[in-house]
This record gives C-alpha cells, sequence and structure tokens, in this order.
C-alpha cells in the first residue's frame, strides 16, 4: 500500500508521467526494451544488490566478479549482444555493480591502436574471455601529464623483446580497475627506448597473470591498492615491472612500430585517438553522472512528502518537509538540472554522432570544438551534479546519512566523476583555452566553430526586462547567460594581453589568469546548456501538459544559475539590482509551481524500487518500516564478542537491580 | 628523511612554527600538556587506529568499546581527571574513535534535569561505571521538532509506576549512540500522560538491558540501526517499548515532578536548558568541526608540495602542484578559514562564559543573543568547513579518494556536523528570527544586544576603495560586511512586513522569506568573523612574523567572501564593479604570498603522523612509499575465493601460452 502523503502527490499531476518516461527514453519503443532488461536483470538473484551495503570490500569484489561471469551467460540465453538495442541499458539496470569494466576498455585500446595483424589475434582471445585484460597508463606519481610518465620499455634487438621496468616507486602503475585481482594481461604505457634514444610514451600489451594457475608472471608485483571512498567492487590495482620481457609484436603499432633492427617508424594520422578520449568523457555523463543525479532526486523528492517536521500553520498536523521553501530551494533546481543535462547530453550526442561521420571521411575540422565542449561539459556537469547528489543527502536529514538511504553510495560514486577521465580544473582550463583562442579570431574577423560564433558579437546593452515575468522569456536570460560568458571571455583574454604586452612570460600570464579562465569556461558551458534548454522546450509537443512543465523546469534551471551567481550579472549593470529583485521573485515563484509536480517529475525517471536500493525512495513511501527492516538484517545486529571481552567485566561490580 | 621538495618549504618560513602553534593553543604551558597527552595516548597500542581504514563496522565498534574500557584504566594510572587540565586534549588525541560518548550526555542530562536526590543516586553508579548510559531523545519520525515526539509515559498511580510505549512505528527511538549494542540505561523522552492528560515531552530514566547477562529487558526491543556514512565505532541504535514500567522515582524532575497522586507540579526556571543546548552547539566546533578542517588542510597542503604535474615553465620540471594558482584557489582560502573559525571559536568561548557567569547569578538578559550566535556560527562553520574538508579531497585528485589519504573519513564524518544537534537550514531561520526581531526593535529605539546594534546605524554611502591596496584594509573590507548584513536583514524584514499587509498570513509570509532570511543569517555570522579576525590581528604582538601572517589571512578569509559572493556586495552598488575588479585584483596576489607560507602555516597545527593517519599528510611527505606500503596490507590483497571459483571457469580453455 501506498503512503497516502505519497499517493496525494500522484493524483494532481500537471503532465502524463508515461509521456514524459518515453521522452526521455527517445521513444516509447526504447522504454519498453529498457523495462524488458530491467525486468530480467532484477528477477535474478546473482544480480542482486540487497545486501550491498552490508558487505566488505572483498565480498562486494567477489560479488562484481561473479556477477559479471554470469552476464555473459545470460547475454547469451537472452540473445543479447554488444551491437543491440538492450546493451545500453543492461549496465544502468546493474547499476553499473560488476567486474570486468576495464576488458572492454583494453578490447577498445587494441582496436583502435593495434595493427591489423595484433587485431585479428587479440581480440577474438577477449571476445572469448580466454584472457581477463586491464589498461595501466596512470601511475603513482602521474596523472594527467601522459608525458611525465615513468615506465620504460627498452628494445633488445638481440631477442627482438621490449624489457619493461619500473625504474622507482612513483613509475609504479596505480589505480587501473580489474588489475589488482582479476586481469590477466594488461595495456602498459611505457617510454619506448630503443638504441638509447627515448621516443616518448607507447602502448605494450603485457602478460601479468598465469593462465593457468593465476600466479604473478616472473618480475611481476601486483596486487589491490586496498579501500576507497567507493567502487569497492573494483579491484584498482598497482603493478611493478622488472625486466619483464615481451616480444615485439605485443607494441601497439597501428600508428608506431619498431622493425626488427630497431628503425622506428611512424605512420598514418593519430588524430583519431584524441576524438577516443572525447567520446569516453561524453559516453560517461549519462549512466556515471545523470543517473545518480536523477536517483538522488527521486528520494530526496519522495522522502520529502513523507516526512513531516514542525508546523508550518498553527493548528494544523505537522507539514511536509516538502512544503518548506527552503526544501524546495534545495531540491527542485537539482531536478531542474537533471533535465537541463539530459537534454544537453542529447545534444552533446548529436554533435559527437555528426563528427564521427566527418572524421571518417577524414575531415578533422571539428575535432576542437568537440574537444572543449567534451572538456568543459564533464567538468560542468560531474560538478553540478556531484553538488546536486549531495544537496539531496543533506536533504534528507539524519536519514539520508544511513547507508540504507542510499544517498551515501550515490554521492561517494558520482565524487570521483570529478577526478577520473580527465581532472575537472585541468579540462575547464583545455576549454577556456580554446574559448581564448577563438575569441582573438572572432575580433580578429577569422571564421570560428558554430558554439563560440556568438564571442563576435559582443553587444553592450542591458538587460531589457520590465517586471518579473519577464523573466520567464527565454530569449530574456539566455542572453543574459550569453552576455555574461562573452564578458568573462573578453575580460580575461585582456588581462592576459595585459600581463603578457607588459612584460610577464606567457606561461606565467596564462597562470595568473587561470581562476578566471575556469570561471568563463563555466559560463560558457552553462551559456550552452540554458540556450539548449530552452531550444528543446520549443520543439516539444504542446500536449500532454509536457511542454508546459519542461518549460517551468526549463525557466527555473536559468534563474537559479542567475540566482546563485548573481554577481556575474550585476557586475557591468547589465542586469540591475531592481532586475535582479524581479529574478529573486520570479525564481522563488517558480519554486512553490514546480513542487505541485515534483513527484511526478522525479516518478517519470522510472527507477524502480531494486535500482534505488534505498529505504527512503522507494515507490509506495513506506520509510519507516523499511528502515526499520533493513536495520535489523544489518551484521551489527549479530552477536559481538564486545561484551563477555570488555563491557562484562567493566560491569562486573554490579548488581541486577539499582 | 623528509622529501627535498617539503623540506624546502620550511626552510623560508617567514614567522615561528612554534609561537604559532603556542597561540593556538593558548600558551606554551597548554602545548606542553597537550603534547604529553598526545605522546602518552599515541604510544598505548591500544589507542592504535593504524589498521581502521581497513577494519568493518562490527571491528570498528568493538575496538572504541576496547578503547572506551582502556581510557578508564589510563586515566586512572596517568592521574588525569575530568576537571583537569589533559582532559580536553583527551578526546582531541584519540580522534573521537572511543565508545561510549552518550554516557556523558547521560550524565549532564541528568545533572541538569535530575533532583538532588536523583543526581545522587545515579550519577555515582554512572562514574563507576556500574551501568552505561544513553541518551534517546529522536525517533524514526521525528527530530527536530520535540513537540512532534510519539512516544508516551502513562502513569499510572495504582503501581506508582510510568509505563512506557512505543504507540507506532515513526515514534521508534532512532539514532542513539551507544544505544545499540552497549546502553543498559537510556534517557527516554516521552509525552507524559496523567489520568488522560497530556503535559509534554518529559525525560526518564530506562534501564534497558540486564547487568547480569546484558539481554534486553522484558518489552524492550533494541538493536544497531547499521552502516553509516561514518561513525561506524558507534553502535547508534533503535528502541522499542511495549508496556515496560519504570517507578514514578525515574522520572528526571527537577522542573517537573508527578506526586504519588498523579498530580502534576512544575516548579523552577528551565531557562538554564536552553543555555545547555547552545552551549553543547559551541562544544563541538573545536573537536568535531575545526579539527577535521586543519587535518585536511594539512594533508592537501603538504601532498601539493611534493605533487608534481606538468611544466609550469617549458623546459623546467614539472611543477609542484601548489605553483598553480588554481590549486592555490582552492586550498588557501581553507586554510584561511580554519584560522578564521578558530579565533570565532575563541570568541564564542569566552561569550558563553560571561553568559554562564551571568546565567550563574539569575541573570538571563544574554540567553537570546547567544541562543542566535550559536545557532547561526553552528550552521555558518559546519557548513564552511564541511565544503573546505571536500574541496581539499578533490584537490588530492585521485590519491584523495583513496580511503589511505584519510581525506574520505574526514569528509564523511564532518558532514554529520551540518545534520546533528540541529538542523543547519533550521538554526540558521532561529538565528534570522532574532535577527528580524532586533532590526525591528533597533529600529523601533529600543536596546538591542551587543552584537546586533550594527542594524541599528544603517548607512548608506560607498565603499571608499580607491585602488587596490585598499582592500587589505580591514576597516574597508569590514564595512562592507557589515553594509551587506545590515541590507539583506533590512530588505528582508521590508518583504516580511510587505507581505502580511497585503494580506499574507503571519506563518506563510514567513515561509515566503526564508531563503532570504537563511542569506541574511549567514551574512550577519560571516560579518561578526571578519570583525573579530581583524581584531584579534590587531591585538597580536608584532613580533616573530605572526601578526604579519595573521594579517594575510584574515585579508584573505575576507576577500575571498566577497570574491566568491560578489553579487550581494554589488548588488546596490556599495561596491562598484571597478571596485570588485580591485577586489580580485588583491585577492589573487593574496594566494602567491601566502602560498610562500603555507606548509608552515599547516604545521603549526601540530598534528602527528598517527593523529593524521594520511599516507598523503606525514611530516616527511614519503607520499608514494607510504601509498604502497599500506596499500600492501589491505585485506583485499589476501587470496580471494574468486579466482577458484569464477575466473577460472571462465578462462578454463586458454592455453598458458598466447
Amino acid at each position: 500500500s501506498v503512503n497516502p502523503d505519497l499517493a496525494s502527490e500522484r493524483q494532481t499531476a500537471s503532465f502524463s508521467v508515461e509521456k514524459l518516461t518515453a521522452l526521455l527514453d527517445g521513444g516509447a519503443e526504447q522504454t519498453r526494451i529498457r523495462r524488458a532488461v530491467v525486468e530480467t536483470i532484477e528477477s535474478d538473484p546473482v544480480f542482486s544488490r540487497e545486501n550491498q551495503y552490508f558487505q566488505t570490500q572483498n565480498e562486494r569484489y567477489e560479488a562484481a566478479v561473479r556477477k559479471a561471469v554470469h552476464l555473459q551467460k545470460k547475454m547469451h540465453e537472452m540473445g543479447w549482444t554488444e551491437n543491440g538495442p538492450e546493451y545500453k541499458y543492461i549496465y544502468r539496470a546493474l547499476s553499473g555493480d560488476v567486474a570486468f569494466l576495464l576488458h572492454r576498455v583494453f578490447m577498445r585500446s587494441i582496436s583502435v591502436l593495434g595493427s591489423d595483424k595484433q587485431i585479428a589475434k587479440w581480440i577474438p582471445l577477449a571476445t572469448q574471455h580466454r584472457l581477463i585484460g586491464s589498461y595501466a597508463q596512470t601511475e603513482l606519481g602521474h596523472g594527467t601529464y601522459l608525458q611525465g610518465l615513468e615506465t620504460t620499455a627498452v628494445f633488445d634487438a638481440a631477442t627482438q623483446e621490449f624489457i619493461l621496468n619500473t625504474p622507482k616507486i612513483s613509475a609504479m602503475k596505480w589505480w587501473p580497475g580489474d588489475m589488482g585481482r582479476s586481469a590477466t594481461h594488461t595495456v602498459v604505457f611505457a617510454q619506448l627506448y630503443v638504441h638509447g634514444k627515448c621516443y616518448g610514451i607507447h602502448p605494450f600489451i603485457v602478460q601479468i597473470r598465469s593462465l593457468q594457475d593465476h600466479s604473478l608472471c616472473p618480475g611481476v608485483t601486483a596486487g589491490d591498492i586496498g579501500p576507497k571512498m567507493n567502487f569497492e567492487h573494483i579491484d584498482n590495482g598497482y603493478l611493478l615491472l622488472k625486466n619483464v620481457r615481451i616480444p615485439r609484436e605485443n607494441m601497439l603499432s597501428k600508428f608506431c612500430e619498431v622493425r626488427p633492427d630497431g628503425t622506428y617508424v611512424r605512420q598514418g594520422s593519430q588524430k583519431i585517438n584524441y576524438f577516443t578520449m572525447t567520446t569516453v568523457r561524453i559516453s560517461l555523463i549519462s549512466d556515471e553522472v545523470l543517473t545518480p543525479l536523477m536517483k538522488a532526486c527521486t528520494i530526496a523528492v519522495r522522502y520529502s512528502v513523507v516526512r513531516r517536521q514542525s508546523k508550518l500553520k498553527p493548528g494544523e498536523q505537522e507539514a511536509k518537509i516538502l512544503d518548506y521553501q527552503t526544501q524546495q530551494e534545495k531540491l527542485l533546481p537539482q531536478l531542474a538540472a537533471a533535465y537541463a543535462f539530459h537534454f544537453i547530453n542529447d545534444y552533446l550526442q548529436d554533435l559527437f554522432n555528426r563528427g564521427y561521420r566527418e572524421i571518417q571521411k577524414k575531415n578533422f575540422d571539428m575535432l576542437p570544438e568537440l574537444h572543449a565542449l567534451s572538456s568543459g561539459f564533464k567538468a560542468v556537469i560531474t560538478q553540478h551534479c556531484t553538488a546536486g547528489v549531495e544537496i539531496c543527502l543533506r536533504a534528507c536529514g539524519g536519514h539520508g546519512y544511513s547507508l540504507l538511504s542510499g544517498l551515501p553510495s550515490l554521492y561517494t560514486k558520482i565524487l570521483a566523476s570529478c577526478i577520473y577521465e580527465g581532472e575537472n580544473t585541468i579540462l575547464l582550463l583545455q576549454a577556456a583555452r580554446f574559448l581564448i583562442k577563438c575569441f582573438m579570431a572572432a575580433n580578429a574577423g577569422q571564421p570560428v566553430p558554430p558554439s563560440v560564433t556568438y564571442l563576435a558579437a559582443v553587444k553592450h546593452g542591458k538587460c531589457p526586462a520590465k517586471n518579473k515575468l519577464d523573466f520567464l522569456s527565454p530569449d530574456i536570460y539566455t542572453e543574459a547567460y550569453q552576455h555574461v560568458a562573452v564578458r568573462l571571455t573578453s575580460s580575461t583574454a585582456a588581462k592576459l594581453q595585459d600581463l603578457i604586452q607588459s612584460g610577464v612570460k606567457k606561461h606565467d600570464a596564462w597562470n595568473q589568469c587561470t581562476v578566471q579562465l575556469v570561471q568563463a569556461a563555466k559560463a560558457h558551458c552553462h551559456y550552452i546548456a540554458v540556450k539548449n534548454f530552452a531550444e528543446t522546450v520549443e520543439k516539444l509537443e504542446t500536449k500532454a501538459g509536457i511542454q508546459k512543465i519542461m518549460k517551468h523546469l526549463c525557466d527555473l534551471f536559468a534563474l537559479h544559475g542567475i540566482f546563485s551567481n548573481t554577481g556575474a550579472f550585476l557586475h557591468d549593470g547589465y542586469i540591475s539590482a531592481a532586475q535582479m529583485d524581479m529574478v529573486t521573485a520570479s525564481y522563488l515563484d517558480l519554486l512553490a509551481v514546480i513542487r505541485k509536480d515534483a513527484v511526478p517529475l522525479v516518478d517519470a525517471f522510472d527507477f524502480t524500487d531494486k535500482s534505488l536500493n534505498s529505504a527512503l525512495g522507494s515507490y509506495d513511501g513506506q520509510v519507516y518500516q523499511r528502515l526499520y527492516e533493513w536495520a535489523q538484517k544489518s551484521p551489527t545486529n549479530q552477536m559481538s564478542p564486545a561484551y563477555e571481552r570488555y563491557l562484562k567485566p567493566l560491569l562486573h561490580n554490579t548488581l541486577s537491580k539499582l
């Protein structure tokens, strides 16, 4: 039975939840396929996550390996393939709680970096799981800056082998997933030396464990890097190589080859490599970033209409906490952001599909823009969504702090997305470098890519809004965002030039502008996100109430951004103080409007109870019952030796009755 | 041997680290006592936290109980008493990793709420550890709003007993520390009923476990609430009471009593109770909030001078990451905040000591101000420091994400401080209520408490700064903060009055202003923190370079606050756009200045390696060595059954050589 406080929220939905779900999925047929996958996965006990919050790191790892192996069987059984329409829903249905994710990266790197001969040899073996692959790039002392990697691969012409070594502790491979305990092979990135000359970083296939008894190969030291904030199910590992010899053929040689006599040959264009990096950044947004935020919103919003606390009106019963303006102000902007980023993700996917088609025609013109957008949005979206999940957690008070709420695990996992696949600050600076370059070019009258043409058209006007309703006009707020993005880019470009002209060296000048460059890059992404949301809403069908509620969310997303960052808009007077008061008024009004549809808006994300795995967020809203049931199953309610060992002696003198 | 990259940072300190440590401790003698306590605790293997990151929740609990029992012995052995000068350092030296913390709350509540007779009976038993106490207030469905608690205590005149019941699941006690597995007694808060009439919430001493075999008493269901984001060492518990009878004498009756015939008598003033609540909020700031931020700063700053990444200047070696402006902008404001809040903590302690003296003289005039300040600062400091620890964690990239860095545990623990002892939003609204009241009073010419007299003197001037150096003048920035606090309070008061005058009901009007009320309360606290820091710096001795570096930190704290919240200062033009650019310039300049002393500034916090418990933060900076050594000890490097069970069958067909 559904908690009546939750049931009543669903009766007043202003739109069709089912139609919104279909919109999010990209069509009703996709919804059907997704639900079928979810049903299959969730009805299989091997894939259960029921005891996850009670398990140790070892137990989580073992379960993930078990699931990965079982998944192969399941896919075969169901006729699911890696190219089929079901595939993209499997990982989501498993909540990523499965091993051998790096096996796919191992395969992709061979496909992209290997010669045809290497692909023909290794890909079938990997596909048939006759080995388990990993990908060993990051070192203890080296992350983002690949040129700094210290592992060495020295060519020995006499034996036609490469000799791999970890020359010092900071060169130890550190973090690679699946490598700590599972992998038999890995792609090692190392500095290539031939006849004493260094040719820079190259990839090598190295076997690290025996295929017979899984023992470490001679010269290999490897293990698990220990406890982390999350990802307990993954055996992130370390790897130390001492005179490990591999055949010459194991250097991935699509682009570079060492011939038998030691001649180093470079061939083909490596540009496609950069494209791979950008696609990874875009592909993680949906599963690793948006899904957790949507789950957190679902949990926090449902809980906030079931939880009652204090009285809003004297004499009435205690109020639902979502009826407090402060609670609305915490949760509803996160909900709006989840939708905004869902639509920008669609935009980025489209852009990348177009880019990919061009690249296949050997046209690399779109690469710089794609790189900048993927870098900037990876950073902006991961940062925003991580903060959003934390806000949802805190907004649930004490119960949000219990692992049983599901929120702590969502938070500790999404947090990693700010760091992996490019640390966010570094990515924002890469986006900023592109912005500055385009700004200069645009102002010199040169052509620039579509997403930055607006930088050329610097307007010095003022915001034309006359009352608070004007701020519900997408033109008004989109232009305000555009204005700020241009202002921050142009002022930072000017500061950079001033510094250089005053004699500061270029790299020092750049460093002295980085705090402001980061702001400019964020403003650029924020502008595009707002513009894209507004354009998406424009195109929606007007039926079923969906366009109307999406328009409200778009307005909220835009006005929340202004309200939270008023200085950027007030700085040059583009928005006046009086107008900012209108923004605030409109923003606060919107909270009360969207609050009415808050539950239907999270229902539309269509998460099952099993996928939420939360005592606070279930569809029926029976929060307290579920917390109590789950707590009773906790291992902390097993008999503890602490009483006999410590408490009994402490209490030794006490009488049974006081 | 100290890592040379760290050693070089210490050679150029602009001040005496030892003298700054003494200043923070409140004198060199205090430093001596603290170090002696730390030395004693850390040299005792029972108190070791070495394996903490590898332990399960059960193991953590057992270790905490063992430590608590051992601590009794140790204190006796060392001649340490609860009133001695060592006492306040013990908890810090243990990093709070000890059981029975609620036992002290149990004792304090009896001391404050119990009659002389009750104190005479229970306190000696508790002191001698002949029982283990807890404190059961919060329920599954009820937190902050005490009047909403649902547990009942019905007086039975026939047997002279109270009958305690948990009428429904939301009434179950939930969260009390030490109650899940350890406590034998607890103070239960319940609705008192006599002859069918409800007299509201009262405290009752209830025995929950046998003193002979620790089994649950008849009618009592209790257990552990399961896994949490942190506090694994504490057995936060649940408690369900079914017709549990306790003698009439067990109702704590300093202020209210039920006579044998059922007559309800209220006596004395309960005002002192509110004071207890405020002292708890103040007392947690130092150990639970400032210490974690100081530890996080120590870890992140030391790591940032040892970690090298990318090149700042072409041709040079890779740069220390602290040399990047963006890294400075992450860490140094947190360092400044740690100092700012250390000094505001001193201020609050002084104020409370004065308040306590007044209250002992039955003068309760200071209570409203103390309540508002303790509420506001509890919220502002916990929020700021929690965000600060998270920034430190992220600033350490992948290694910060490893539990071995110590940062995840600091974060997950400090996060709870935003929720417990009053949820932050609710506390800020309590502070705001006081502000609005005082603002009205001040404008009606009535006297107001000292901390809010500034609200009466609304000035409509502009900031007089003419160049970026002017913003290093405490008068300039303190006045700017004051101006913003007044503006936000007065504009919200005006909105509130407008709404009420336009016919909106008072409680609805209040709810519609809460987002802005929260802003006003924060601005008030921020202003006082800046003002207090500036005044503290003013009074420091000018020798030993300490005043100079503290002045830099004060400037940074103030300018960072403006830089991060420009809109509040730009809104009415108090600071102009041109002046804001000066703030930005001064702020960024300061980063480069303070960066030079960053390591000495964290060294002055004087944490031992054992108390940091961090592979990244040790005094010698041997980061990579320590990460590797620790990882090897992880239980995840024990033999896993996953190979035999799942991997071997998967790899069954593979040959040993590919």
